[in-house]
């Protein structure tokens, strides 16, 4: 499991005076990059052979302002050349919002899928979480 | 049904120098200002009685700078308090992305979420989908 | 000169409940797309010759949700290889910002600037401004 | 003075593959949030007696995906009801960007600026940078 903490900026507040719910996809995109250092250990984004096919939030309680947010991200499911990321979000303790996202092993060659390695499934793998009950 | 063009800009790009996904839920969150209207005539922001539960985005084909993005917007199902959105998001007359959103009618004093009204129903109502086949 | 219409999107706001500062230089951005296409017709971001070197914005004016913005944009100065692009943004028919971006001809091959030739100092030139008095 | 450290976030990246420009712009609010807490240590928004006038960003060079930025703030001067922020962002070990915001102290019930008290003139005097040579 990985852990990313994040401090809400001011920016990223709306007129709710909460954090508005588009950052939070951002900031779930955030916590997956140790998962694309995985993929691309140089962190050049051209060598990155990932794409995103699908996510889902769910906002499960209003995120603040001037308080950390700690963003907990696994593996929840590995496919043949896809895998799905898992990501819950606490604030003060108390679980604000979950979700998950699809990401696709792809080759920009190609412009095609491509079948996860071993090798990727292994390191994939050592990050996955328990399933849901 | 409601109709959003957006034209990307260039600041929404990303490394892999297509629009980040990240983008495409704020702007499905833009196309459902319309809805917003319906619930807050006035546009004043401490007026709009919604908050957001969830998002989900399905990103179908990459999205290019450079190409107006026109989103197809309705209700897909009407709740006791809340209600679902869909979008669908095209480019150059392709399907790019599409993506649901389900809004919950809140009172703000009370904290809690409300039943929506029957007035409310039916203004929404005008704006149903057809069942996805 | 170039105008722009821009809608201000609800995660714009901040919790203030008036249109981010930030929000602003992205417009700004956006406004200049006419004169990017200029050094890119084709509009592949990879093809376009141009850095950005500086901004200035005045925030004139509070900017609201839920009407429309106008960005007036022209040319103040063109220099051997960089040219000044101001703007003004009006709400409601009142100035509500304005600001300056330094734009540098550049030929990323070299990773240096470049100068303007005749036939792109001419096209900048239909867009020049009248002198600030 | 303060010391922000902002990890580069993949969304903020652009089609040139570098950070977007106007990302500085929102990192360099970020970099006066130990400023926001002196004019309203709740943190609460609302509570926040400040608006921008003005923001000034230089690129110094291109900032890249992948390295921690730093960023250096302090207070250039303390007028009357204002007060000029500056802003200098290194990686790896160079300057990348450098900036002003002129931040008014401001009566949000009169709508009006606001003269800085003696106790908020003596906070802030506390992070003055020495005059640029």
């Amino acid at each position: 499991m990985f852990t990313l903490k994040v401090m809400p900026r001011f920016y990223e507040t709306d007129a709710f005076r909460h954090i508005n719910n588009t950052v939070v996809a951002g900031w779930f995109e955030t916590a997956r990059e140790p998962i694309f250092r995985i993929f691309a250990p140089s962190m050049q984004p051209q060598d990155l052979p990932l794409i995103l096919a699908r996510i889902e939030v769910d906002f499960v309680a209003q995120i603040h302002y001037g308080d950390e947010v700690t963003i907990e991200t696994g593996i929840a499911a590995i496919g043949n050349s896809s895998f799905v990321v898992r990501h819950t979000a606490f604030q003060g303790g108390r679980e604000v919002a979950r979700g998950q996202a699809v990401q696709v092993h792809f080759d920009w060659q190609s412009a095609a899928s491509a079948p996860l390695t071993e090798a990727l499934r292994a390191q994939l793998a050592v990050h996955l979480l328990p399933a849901e009950s």
